[in-house]
């Protein structure tokens, strides 16, 4: 058919139908209802919506009145005066004259009744007698149901295999009662085709340890389980639809799908779908390679095509990773995407069966007319809604369509808040089109447009953004993080991994104004998963090399310094563009050598290159005058230059940034480096100084220079020509470094600089109101990855009492479904610490937490290399070592505290101030942490670890460090001098006035 | 007569004049012409007209033609291409073949020839008998002359000597003359009432001392050698007129004008006359005032009124030390302040003589028109014009008026570059009428127009800028210095220091947590001048005292820093301006208790202010949050907190200035403070305590604990609860507190942070195009002013042999003409050092240099006080101690060096880095400067002291201190330690979007 033509019938049917619905609006914008009023608002008021979600999404916490009220007050606290009288609809106080305490009480509880009681419109029920009793209603409306168990998040196999047990438990409930239901239209089936009994199955929720890093470990994980259900749901013959979640588990679920549609046992039972999501653009991609294996595999198959519910997480999730956006950034591309593929179903109905799932009238309209100009049978589509929306959508459909699914959540009210909140934005996005046909009558005529004429539309409309530039670069962007979705970044690590692996046991020379030293001295570097690997073999500096580099650094430091810092960064951006290229190799070497996992490693190479990309901007950035005053007859400007030469004293837990971070911000500045990696990571040490070779810089600039702490560390540090030290570690090292370079030596010039970035005891405080799903996820990732061996890392977890049981027991459970093995096994969430001395020192705090509290768990950790057990202790309190000493290992010292102000108590009671992180939903709350929680990075509502240049500069103050911030603004002025330069420019009473003169006007 | 109907025929008369002489255009604009042609460049090209300025000003120094090549290539390379064709002319070798070194010389050689016949236009001679010739020349052509000397400079009495001198010189060749000149118009005078024989001088080059600050002592200066001129002139029965120069001199000027002409000498001799300028706004008042003393004395007197020739340098100038600007700002507003002023003393032509010296027609016409009106007789008034300039305009007026008199300049070259710099200024600035009329041939009707009516025009044209405001206050703006030119000022000084001396001797006690605390060790203060004289008893910290302050900081610490930025910042803001009030007294304080000069102590004063007032706006700025990336869903932002307690080690040598400034900075910052001063300025130490506590400074903020060194430094510096130390001083005692700070003692919960300030070796380079005239004012003041006691203060002068004998010649002479004494008295340059120590100290080194050096100077000093004679020593190199090490007094080392790069290279040969300066006047030398001359507080073409705050952050590093910035943009980052708060603001999948996220478009 002529597309015009079609798209005529389209338009027109679209107009009818909303003919037939005119005047009925959905509940949720009833305004006679409470719910309607408060929608209303938040379509008015962006802060109130805000804050209304968010305190939708807190209210299953508040489980006292007290709790209750002190929410809504720091939530609405401040809005215009009306929005309370709209949130307290229904309280029954207004005008009553009860005040203060009580009333606050009966307000709060009011509230609270009224949302809860939105968020059950949405809901079949929240066990399984109100489920079935609505079940029947809705069929006995008309409807057929597909029933989704609410609870997205599980943090351990625990709560995977508690959700598993819900839905058998669902099933077991359906299955007493399905038998006795007619089908719909009188036959067996529902219209003669469809199983009565339909679930739709999140299958993230099913496996806790779903990751798209391990692939094949999530697909298996999830497939488990999910056959478990589609057993019984086979037992029944009913339809399972495996639902679609966030894009980075897309592919896993469409893995899961194929096999288990093409697995033996079910290949030969139709009732097996998925859903797709119409606002990826990977969708026409995934529906055509979906539809042609089924043909392939000769299986028919079942597609639910939605628009999608993740939008907004998913850009910025993107955003913030630095990936491309995965969504159509304009609604309509979505709208229009929908059209496509729906045609792409429907012409292929003889394989594929089609579930329309759309409340949007000209996608419904359009999905009509295609059908009907395909001869599409019947029993090959039908039409799904949301249970409890867009009622008299759902309502004209039944009328015209017939074959009609509510898609009905069912379970606790707490999984559910979530969902509602999802709803909520729906329905009140300035996009969505439900709000615009029922809530703002907007013209039919353009809510029935083509969305691919709407696409155009905007797409002209869109101006692209100007960016802000230094020196001819574009603004810093941070490196993006591995995208493990695509199967050829899980590819390359493997591959790097073995391509390294070919290359292990070379022996390293130091590197000296560029020449190759070799010593008889040398140090062997193992592979700490498997400690009869060796690395390499490294040559160690003595003084007498120190001696050789320091002069080779003097040599080179006029040139160096006298280059444009233009010409300085240019090297750096360089340097950045190589290890950029070598990624997954640099990546690769810090997986044999540290044991990092792969996204750990590919995060540390990521931020060397952020460094070096920042610190380059940066310097050019101080590298302009600055010009001081306006005084006419007198041009004074402020200048940096070097310091001197550099001695940079590096660790090995982020043994690629850390020294690159250091190393680029020395060298930017304009001073030679020497550079001493730690032993454990010497080779990756070697790695930065091939980096800089390649980029070109010249030689003495950059001294790799590996060596004994014990035979060379002082007397680098003393060296009177060293005119700036910085150093990350220890803070017992730091000290020492602190105070032998406060001395002052013959022939020495300079007072020396010390960059000290040490220890760190970070805490983590857990509130009462926290957002468990989130706030056990990320305290297990920042104690616990990469070994707990970070600065950054958690090591206490202090919890507040109410909620101290639920946290403990799912957290232990969390860490209890933790994988431990070699880091090159993305298997494996956590790996062996870097050598035998650390794990001796990790075991020896093992021991102390033993004795000094309860060891909650301790985890089996493989044979052979340097593992030590995942271990977490509670009843612990600031008098314990446990609680003051850094471990820089996988401890998790737990702390019981009686409210939010003894937690701030006690996480600021160690000597350290480096990171922190409170998991708090209450605005005062996070507002005091932002106030007292002491420390030089302070997360809230997220995990402690993963600073990012620029971002989050990073580092601490008071024992964990000088206050400086690696990767932030100030950074680099530690490794310069400022120089004022100020001209006269007045001669014989005449000077050039300037532009920027305080000249007369 | 009514004002309209005058204006017209001013107009007229104007216009008149205007075709009289049209088609005459005066020489330098005469396009045919060298010059011609030059100037039309400069009116085309400012960054020419700047660049040949500096040029022809530099050029009587371009002694060989290598260093005038050198300096042309310098001037004017990058400049467009037919510039140096232009500059060229008449060289002869264009076209010619003649390549590389020859023909540049024959160019250059050129170039000087054509600007020195250039300045010749402007000469009446070089020496007598070529002024005689030229005078005689004028005189035939029927102009009356009056001969001025040039040469404006004088940095010595030998110079003032010398001055006096050439005018005698030129009186006796006008006595062998002027008999045999007949009286213009044939009479025995000319026109028959005036003496042939007149000369003009300016004042200030008589005595070299002249100071508006002592201004007794300048009029006495000047009268002294004047009066011996005035008495030549009349012996021949010749005029006299006392010129006009800058505006600091003004009043003196007047002054020395009173008191000649009515002297029992001079009261009966008429032919004394003095100058006003036009364009000061004083002149009215002045001419009021000046014509009512004549009343009153019944003294005939002479003005000649001119518009002004130092616009350029009185406006930057007032700018540069926040005065009001006293001349008009509207060029037209001199115009008409020069009718306004013209008419008054026509209206007193009876007792009032008028030279009328204008080149504007318009103005011409309105004096002749006015006189005309007011029948003021011939004899009463006289027209004058500048020799070499305005020819057109000159034989107009002779035809018109008939009495015109040429102002002729005669003398050396040299000074005359000068001059000739003035005068190309006037004719290309844009608004010289003398450019209008004949270059660019503006409209007739607008020249003539009344400059009221042009006033008011441009004033309505003129917008006020925008400033930029921090948070309600406006910009940041340094402290007035105070202007001596106001008798009020004088007096305030001289009565605040009657009103301090009637306070010595009182006890201060210690101020602890706002609480006075009284020790039995107590610390006598004395007057430097005086030792009998008791400033005042200090009470003397221990340890006890220092554990007490510790205590009271700790509790004001936790309020302190819970206020916001602005409230701490008003504290200050309210501390500046009690300081500001109280600005006499506090100087007088100095005056009396360090020997601080007045100008010397004000300038301290103000810096406090500075101090407070910059850093309140610093810490306003800094308390923003600043947003780190952009990343949608999560607010990143960087602040700042206090580091804790501060100890503040304070020096006396600023002993207001830095004690505030560190003091401020800590406490602005939220660090509550321990401040030490320094014994010999405890009694200064304590009205720093005395302005924060009338500002409000809450108990503990600020604590007053003054004690032995010896006592409890140390305990100070390494007491556990002292977070930071700022500390200015030298660097022994740097270093110790360096060492000593870095060790970290039990129960101390931070690393230190030690910001100092220490000492310097500071070098000015004197290149061998250097402008004496100013080099030497400003070495002067850079090694002597107070003393020498800066850590600023020039030690070294390094010379460049080509100039070396007449910079030490100069210099020598220059120091010998300093007065030494008490620094309550103005007529005094230098003073005592600040004890028996620093004497002691001082007298040491002067031995030292004996024996390493030659001394050239070194100054008797008086009796009493500690007083230590300033000295000059030659003959030093890097290698001796003197070189070396910091004295602290009035001891200046004289290095003679081969050329500019061997004066860099032992500038940079000492270990300190603070400050430096350069006089040089070629554009290469004072790049390398930039570049290379390695100190804090470069200076080029100014001396080494003076900075302020703001337009010049002070500061050095090596071993002058830890490269920190004191009145800079980085200086309050070193007391506070950076925090990162990151805020995950992604609830559900839902985050709000800000306005600078990078979301999608």
């Amino acid at each position: 058919m002529d597309s015009l033509v079609l798209d005529k019938k389209i338009s027109d049917r679209g107009k009818e139908f909303f003919a037939s619905i005119s005047g009925e609006a959905p509940s949720i914008f009833n305004k006679g209802w409470w719910t309607g009023k408060v929608m209303d608002w938040s379509m008015k008021n962006e802060n109130f919506k805000i804050q209304l979600f968010r305190f939708v999404d807190v209210l299953p916490y508040l489980n006292t009145s007290d709790s209750l009220t002190r929410h809504i007050d720091e939530y609405f606290a401040g809005d215009d005066q009306d929005v309370p009288k709209v949130l307290k609809m229904g309280a029954g106080v207004m005008g009553t004259g009860l005040g203060g305490k009580l009333a606050a009480g009966l307000v709060a509880k009011a509230i609270r009744s009224n949302i809860e009681g939105m968020a059950k419109q949405f809901i079949i029920g929240e066990n399984t007698p109100d489920a079935m009793k609505n079940l029947k209603k809705i069929r006995k409306d008309g409807f057929a149901f597909t029933v989704d168990i609410l609870g997205e998040a599980s943090v351990s196999e625990i709560e995977s295999e508690a959700y598993l047990k819900e839905y058998m438990e669902l099933l077991d409930a359906l299955k007493k009662e399905h038998a006795s239901w007619a089908g719909l239209g009188g036959k067996d089936l529902d219209w003669g085709h469809a199983p009565k009994v339909n679930i739709s199955v999140k299958p993230t929720a099913l496996f806790s340890q779903a990751s798209p890093k391990d692939f094949e470990g999530s697909v298996q994980g999830i497939e488990k389980r999910l056959a478990a259900i589609l057993r019984k749901v086979k037992e029944m013959n009913g339809f399972m639809r495996i639902d679609m979640e966030q894009y980075k588990f897309k592919d896993i679920t469409l893995e899961v799908y194929r096999r288990l549609r093409s697995s033996e046992e079910f290949r030969d039972y139709p009732h097996l779908g998925i859903v797709l999501q119409a606002y990826l653009k990977d969708t026409d991609q995934d529906l055509a390679d979906l539809l042609a294996w089924a043909r392939a595999e000769k299986l028919p198959i079942s597609v639910r095509l939605v628009k999608g519910a993740y939008w907004d997480s998913e850009t910025v999730i993107a955003k913030q990773n630095g990936w491309d956006i995965p969504v159509w950034t304009i609604k309509a591309e979505s709208d229009a995407a929908y059209e496509r593929q729906a045609k792409m179903i429907l012409e292929n109905h003889d394989i594929c069966h089609f579930g329309c799932a759309s409340h949007n009238i000209r996608t419904i309209a359009a999905v009509m007319e295609t059908a009907k100009a395909l001869n599409v049978p019947d029993e090959r589509y039908e039409f799904q809604v949301l249970y409890g929306m867009a009622e008299p959508v759902r309502k004209g459909l039944l009328k015209v369509a017939k074959r009609v699914r509510l898609y009905a959540p069912y379970g606790d009210l707490l999984p559910g808040m979530a969902y509602l909140v999802r709803r909520l934005l729906e329905n009140t996005a300035n996009e969505s089109f439900l709000r615009q046909s029922f809530a703002e009558e907007a013209e039919v005529e353009r809510l029935m447009e083509n969305p691919a004429v709407t696409v155009e539309r905007e797409k002209a409309q869109r101006k692209p953004k100007a960016e802000a530039e230094v020196a001819g670069l574009a603004r810093f962007e941070n490196e993006p993080f591995a995208d493990f979705t695509q199967e050829s970044v899980r590819q390359a690590f493997m591959d790097a991994v073995a391509a390294v692996r070919a290359q292990l046991g070379k022996e390293y020379p130091l590197v000296i104004g560029g020449q190759e030293v070799r010593t008889a001295d040398t140090l062997q570097s193992v592979n700490p998963a498997n400690p009869s690997e060796i690395i390499g073999t490294i040559c160690q500096a003595s003084t007498k090399e120190i001696d050789l580099a320091i002069e080779a650094a003097k040599k080179a430091a006029p040139a160096w310094k006298a280059l444009s810092p233009e010409e300085r960064a240019g090297y750096l951006l360089k340097a950045a563009e190589i290890a950029r290229k070598e990624i997954f190799t640099l990546s690769a070497w810090q997986t044999l050598e540290v044991g990092k996992q792969f996204d750990q490693a590919q995060a540390d190479v990521a931020e060397a290159i952020d460094f070096m990309e920042y610190y380059a901007r940066e310097m050019i950035r101080f590298g302009k005058p600055q010009r001081m005053g306006r005084a006419p007859g007198e041009m004074s400007q402020l200048i940096y230059q070097p310091k001197g030469i550099a001695a940079v004293i590096a660790p090995w837990n982020f043994p690629l940034a850390i020294s690159c971070g250091m190393s680029s911000a020395a060298i930017v500045a304009g001073n030679p480096v020497l550079y001493k990696p730690a032993g454990p990571s010497s080779v990756i040490g070697f790695t930065l100084s091939e980096i800089f070779r390649k980029a070109g810089l010249p030689a003495g600039v950059f001294n790799y220079v590996p060596g004994r702490g014990s035979v060379m560390g002082d007397y680098l540090v003393e060296h009177p020509d060293v005119a700036l030290i910085a150093f990350t570690g220890s803070m017992e090292v730091g000290h020492r470094i602190i105070g032998k370079a406060s001395v002052v030596h013959p022939g020495q010039k300079q007072i020396k600089k010390v960059i000290a970035e040490l220890g760190g005891k970070n805490a983590i405080i857990i509130d009462d109101d926290a957002d468990l799903d989130e706030a056990i996820k990320e305290v297990l990732h920042s104690a616990f990855a990469f070994q707990g061996q970070k600065c950054s890392a958690c090591s206490r977890v202090i919890v507040v009492e109410p909620i101290y049981a639920k946290f403990i027991e799912r957290l232990v459970e969390g860490a209890r479904s933790l994988a431990i093995g070699p880091a090159e096994d993305p298997t494996y969430f956590m790996g062996p610490v870097v050598d035998d001395k650390a794990q001796q020192n990790v075991l020896k705090y093992i021991d102390i937490a033993k004795s000094e509290g309860t060891v909650l768990y301790s985890s089996p950790v493989p044979a052979g290399g340097y593992y030590a057990p995942l271990t977490i202790v509670e009843g612990i309190t600031p008098e314990h070592r446990i609680a003051q000493e850094e471990v820089f290992g996988p401890v998790l010292s737990v702390m019981k505290v009686k409210n939010f102000d003894q937690a701030m108590e006690w996480a600021n009671s160690t000597r350290y101030s480096l990171t922190g992180a409170v998991f708090s939903r209450s605005p005062k709350h996070l507002e005091k942490a932002r106030e007292q929680f002491n420390v030089g990075n302070l997360y809230l509502n997220r995990g402690s670890t993963g600073a990012l240049v620029e971002r989050h500069p990073f580092g601490g103050f008071n024992m964990s460090g000088v206050g400086s911030k690696a990767g932030g603004p100030d950074y680099l002025l530690q490794f310069m001098d400022p120089r004022l330069v100020c001209e006269n420019t007045m001669r014989r009473g005449f000077a050039p006035i300037e532009e920027d003169d305080d000249w007369i006007i």
